[in-house]
Order: C-alpha cells, then structure tokens, then sequence
C-alpha cells in the first residue's frame, strides 16, 4: 500500500481511459498519472492534461498536437512511454491493433500492463505471452470477463478444467436472421448493459466480441479453446465462472460497470474501497438467467472461434476484417449482417502462415484490411 | 499430494459421515480411514469397520459394543481419537453437542478439523477459534455455505465487507402461518434440494439451521453479525457469496451434493479430480432465483441471529432448546410450529452469562433442554 502507482494511460479519451480516469480521480492517493496518450478527441485530452498534468503526452495527429504544446509536458510515442523508467503500470485502453508495439515495448520493460485491448492478445498472443514469461512482465486484464476469470483463480493452486465466459447476447439476442438483415447503426450502439465504445458494442452485437474473448482467455490463461465455454447471461452480472477439476465453480458478480475490474487490475493484489462503486443491491435481482449462444444466428462466434483454434495469422486477418467491417457498417456504407460476411470471406482466402513473425502479423493485417475494402468495395462500387 | 492423509470419522454412520466414506472410497489412494466413531446405528458400523478397517473406534452404547469386538481394532473415546497421534485429519460429523469435546481434545492437539457439526461453535465459537489459534490448529468448514464463502475467501488478502449466506427456503417457502400450523413430520423430512440428517433437514424447514450458519460464519470468519445477509435462493446452485471492499462479490456453484465440500475440507489447499462428483449442466440451468428471507413467517432465523449477537451462554440455550424441540417434533409429540415457540420461551427465560466457560456452557445447554422439555410438558401432559 501506502506508495502511488505511476500510470500511463493509453487510449485516455476512449471509454475505458476515460474510466480509468474516473478510477484515479476517485483514489488520488492511490494512482498518479504520468503519462496520456490519445488518438482523436484532442480537446478532450486537452482537459485532461490540464486536470491530471502528466509528464509525457501523445496525441496521433502531429499537427494538431501544437494545440497541446505546453512547457509542462514531453511529447513522447506510445512506445516510449510505455517504456518509460517513471511508469509503473501501463494502461492499454487503446482499441484495435494500435495496442499492439506499446503492449510489447512495456512487457519487454517488464511493466505491470492492465489490459483493455483484446486485439493485441488475439493478433499476437502467442509473442506477446512468450515475452510477458520472459520479461517478468505483468498482463492484468480489465476486460470484464477476464478480470472475472483472474479473480476466480485467485489462490487456486491447479488449472481449471474450463472456463466459462458470460455474455449479455447483445442487443439482437433472439432476432431471426431476417430481423437481423434490417438493424440500423442506431439500434446497434444501444447496448442493454454496458457503457462501452462504439467498436466493442457493434463487436457485442455480432457476438464477435465474445469470440475474440474465447481466444484473450486461451492466451490469458493458457486453457485449451475446448474447456472455454460461452453462456449467455442477459443481465451481465456474472461477469464469467471458472470450474475446477473437483466440479466446483466460481463465479465473480457485480453490475456491469468497467471501474470495477479497471480498479481491481491498478491495485491488484489490494482491493480498494472506492465508493463511486457501485453494491450489488440483492432487493433488485430476483432472477439470473442463462441460455446457450445461438451460433447459427450469430456465426462471427464460431468464425472467432475456429480462427483462434487455427492459431498463425487466422486471427489477425479476423481482427483486421472485423475492424474494417465494424467501420464500414459504422459509416453507414454496409449492412450489419456485411460484417459477418466480410470477415468470412476474408479468412476464406487467407493464406494463413503458422508460427508468424510480427512482421508477418502486420503484413495479414494490412492483407485482410484490404480485402475486406475490396469485398465491399465489391458490393457498393462508387 | 503424494502422502495419505490419516481420517478420523466421527459420526460414521450419520449422513456427513456415510459421505464422507463414499469420498473416501472415491479417492483410496488419498484418505486413508485409522478411525470410525458412531452413536447409533451399530450394523452400518460394523459394515463400515469391514470395510474400513479401521484402528480405532468408539461405540456409544457399551454393552453393544460387544457386539463389534475384534481384534483388529482398539477401541477408545472420540476424544481419545481426536487427539490421537496417528490421526492427520478429524471429521467432525456428529450433530447436536455431541461434537464439543472432541472437537476442543482435537484442536488442542493441532489437528486440522473438517467441521460439519455446526452446533459446537454455535455453543462455543469463542473457545473453540482461541484454542484453534493458540494450539495452530486449523478447523475446515464442511457446510456448503460455510465451503463457499471459504472457497471465495481464497487468496483474498483483505477481510470481506459482507458474506451472503444462501438459503434454499425449505419445503414450506411461501407457506402462511395458518398452513405452517398444519405441516407433518413427513412433510418437514422432504427437503426440496439437500440429503442430510433428519435434525438439519427439519431445521432446514424452520431456517433454525440458517440462522445457526450465521453464527457460525461469524466465528469461521472473524465477521460482525451485521454483515451477514441471508438470502433465499430456492435452486441450491450457489451456496453463498463473499462481497469485498470494491463492491466485487464471489459465489461458489455447484449442485446440491455434500461430497464437494467434504471433499474439499479433505484435500485442501489441493483439488482433486472425482468423477462421481456432479459437474453443473448449463444445458439444464435457466434461471437462479433470489428473495429476501421471511422473517415473520419463520422466526426461527430472527431468535438465531439475536442470540448470536447477544452471545455469552445464549446460544447454547438456543440450540439445546431447538434440539429439544426438533426431537419432540420428530417423535410426533409436538407441532412443527412448537418448535419456535419452545425455542423463544426458552431464550426468554434464560439467565444468561457472558464469556461463559466450557462449563457454564454446558449448563446452560442442560439448563434450557429441562426447560423446552418442561415447556413442551405443560402443554401436553401425560
């Protein structure tokens, strides 16, 4: 206790920083912010430069970041800070693969790492773990399930033999493929549980999201895809379940709200009473209920899934796909149910390499990005 | 692992016991049984002794006894057992005050004690948790609920802020005081989830048994009375909950089987694999329920925790009175809802002590069983 933890955030102006940023300055005894870094929203992280005044900063656009120029702070990359001697815990609240170089920067640093980015665990989990082990590094994951899992292992002395990931089922959870063919970008954003960014609530919507987290917990926790288990939860209060080899399962429990298991990985392994929390309130819950994921329905889970099993460079094709998809139907310029197709059609014609490189996972990226723009391109030319 | 652990059984022959046999015989590789004790139902014991052969065992009724002698085993005194040198582990399935001594004789030896008896710390939490720290001695829970919120507390460096003891409800859930009026022995003995003894079954029905678990998670854990909530949850699938500092909460699951805690009081700080244990079918769970316990139509549980709280030689008085009573209900000599009654009229007129000793306890517990069986006399006299 009693020492502050020197904090990086990564992605400060996204949901989960911004939550971070909650966290902190609800415990501002606890956690000291030493670096911001963002990649959009440049008033925002004007704010909040002037509000938590970090040593280092990043801002993406080179040009605007003059707007930020300031004597009171260094401009440093993502990577440098990640890095950086005066860091002790690196929060990597950035979407999609730009997490990926500062998540390997900090291990390689042999950092504390709360992790908020699946795609970089799901494109290059394999580099990423192996360097983690060998780095004495720390990867504390934030994403609800995971940080579900991890507490349920805490002081468990054997494996589990499966993990088993909630999930709300999104907002379409019952709609017939045709329903699914007419959803609005609109309809789509409106979660029925979480407060999320705009990716991971379309990912949550096509049940994507849940595949990617199939294939984070096989790499977080080193389980076989087979014993990780998906259940659909609609009330998103257990948050996943771990069952050990004696038939006992533990389940962790909370409303859904990210300062939760943001706050559990900054001060692992102390809890902290932070009262902005919220407490579950057992007046208000009389009923859990449970039914299995509709695969047919939702095929981006079983298309996760299997590339996740398939391992090389299938999941970073799948990532990439799915991000340029996400982004198209989030434009406006494709269908909801594109996005299913985009990603399938990409991994069909994926040359996959086994065993890749980072470089080799760069180069499915920008492969799978641009055959998902020329699948669409395809269906909507100009 | 590796090394066979040594068990003691008190109460071979009860429901805890038979259990705990069946885990054994599950596992002979792990336990190994150097002791059998029993009270009542001398063919089981004699099967048990063929079975088990035993070292030492204990008989109540020594004029039967003869019945079991042998030369391949000693016989001597539960406490003498408890203590013994060649015993690792003692189970402690005897209900009822039964268990006091031999747990006291066991603890003071610095045995580790797989508790299913909860009336001995009901009666003498206070002793028994001094003598335990003092002596390096180690009690184990075996009651589901005290099992889950063990299993929970696992790892967890900080005390809990609340434990949410689950209840199933019992056969008469939902009755009025008019149909509780009317209830049977047959009926009481029909408990909706759990196989137990016929004394926890019944006060399973009147929530006696609840509220004797909150004393005893009191003691178990080191927790205000305060901060232990019931709640109703009819399914038996999760057998209690931790709530921490962060609001986070844990729940143990399983189905309704005592060999999983058995079990793991037994192997602990390990799990073991036993494929006659239940895995959870998700397919077949759809829903968990909760409601708030009704402590009007059950007073039982309200006359538990008060004496809890007032503590001294209150508690003794509460279970020997419930003894009592559950004992006059089975023979069909007293109603169900008499058993409340005796209960409080006992506790109402108790003269009680505070920091009782072992002595003054067990006056208090003969004290209130004249006075239940007076009660219970008055109103049917012969």
């Amino acid at each position: 206790m009693g020492n502050i933890t020197k904090l990086a955030i990564l992605g400060s102006t996204g949901s989960i920083g911004q939550q971070t940023l909650e966290v902190v300055r609800a415990l501002p005894h606890k956690f000291h912010v030493v670096a911001l870094a963002a990649g959009k929203n440049i008033d925002l992280l004007s704010q909040q430069i002037n509000e938590f005044k970090p040593r280092f900063v990043y801002y993406q656009d080179k040009k605007s970041q003059a707007r930020l120029a300031s004597a009171d702070y260094e401009f440093l990359s993502p990577e440098d800070i990640a890095r950086h001697p005066q860091v002790d815990t690196v929060v990597v609240a950035t979407s999609g693969k730009s997490g990926l170089t500062p998540i390997l920067a900090a291990v390689k640093a042999g950092k504390k790492v709360c992790l908020a980015n699946k795609e970089s665990l799901v494109m290059a989990g394999k580099i990423i773990t192996e360097e983690t082990k060998i780095n004495g590094a720390q990867i504390l994951p934030i994403d609800s399930e995971q940080s579900a899992i991890w507490q349920c292992l805490n002081g468990e002395r054997q494996k589990p033999v499966q993990l088993i990931l909630t999930a709300s089922g999104g907002p379409f959870r019952h709609y017939s493929p045709a329903q699914l063919n007419e959803v609005t970008v609109e309809q789509t954003l409106r979660h029925p549980s979480w407060r999320m960014g705009r990716k991971v609530t379309i990912d949550s919507a096509t049940l994507m999201n849940k595949g990617l987290e199939v294939i984070e917990a096989h790499w977080l926790f080193n389980i076989p895809f087979d014993n990780i288990k998906i259940l659909i939860h609609p009330q998103s209060i257990i948050h996943s379940m771990v069952e050990f080899m004696d038939g006992s399962i533990k389940a962790q429990l909370s409303y859904p709200d990210m300062r939760l298991p943001i706050q559990y990985a900054l001060s692992y392994p102390e809890r902290l009473a932070n009262p902005q929390l919220p407490r579950l309130d057992w007046n208000h819950i009389s009923s859990l209920t449970f039914e299995p994921p509709d695969f047919d329905t939702f095929p981006c889970l079983k298309l996760a899934i299997e590339a996740g099993k398939k391992g090389g460079t299938y999941p970073a094709a799948l990532c990439a796909a799915d991000e340029v998809a996400v982004e198209l139907f989030l434009a406006q310029k494709t269908k909801f149910v594109d996005i299913t197709r985009y990603v399938e059609q990409t991994l069909e014609q994926h040359q996959a390499l086994a065993n890749p490189s980072l470089e080799e996972i760069m180069a499915a990226d920008a492969w799978a990005r641009q055959k998902a723009l020329e699948l669409a391109t395809g269906d909507n030319p100009c």
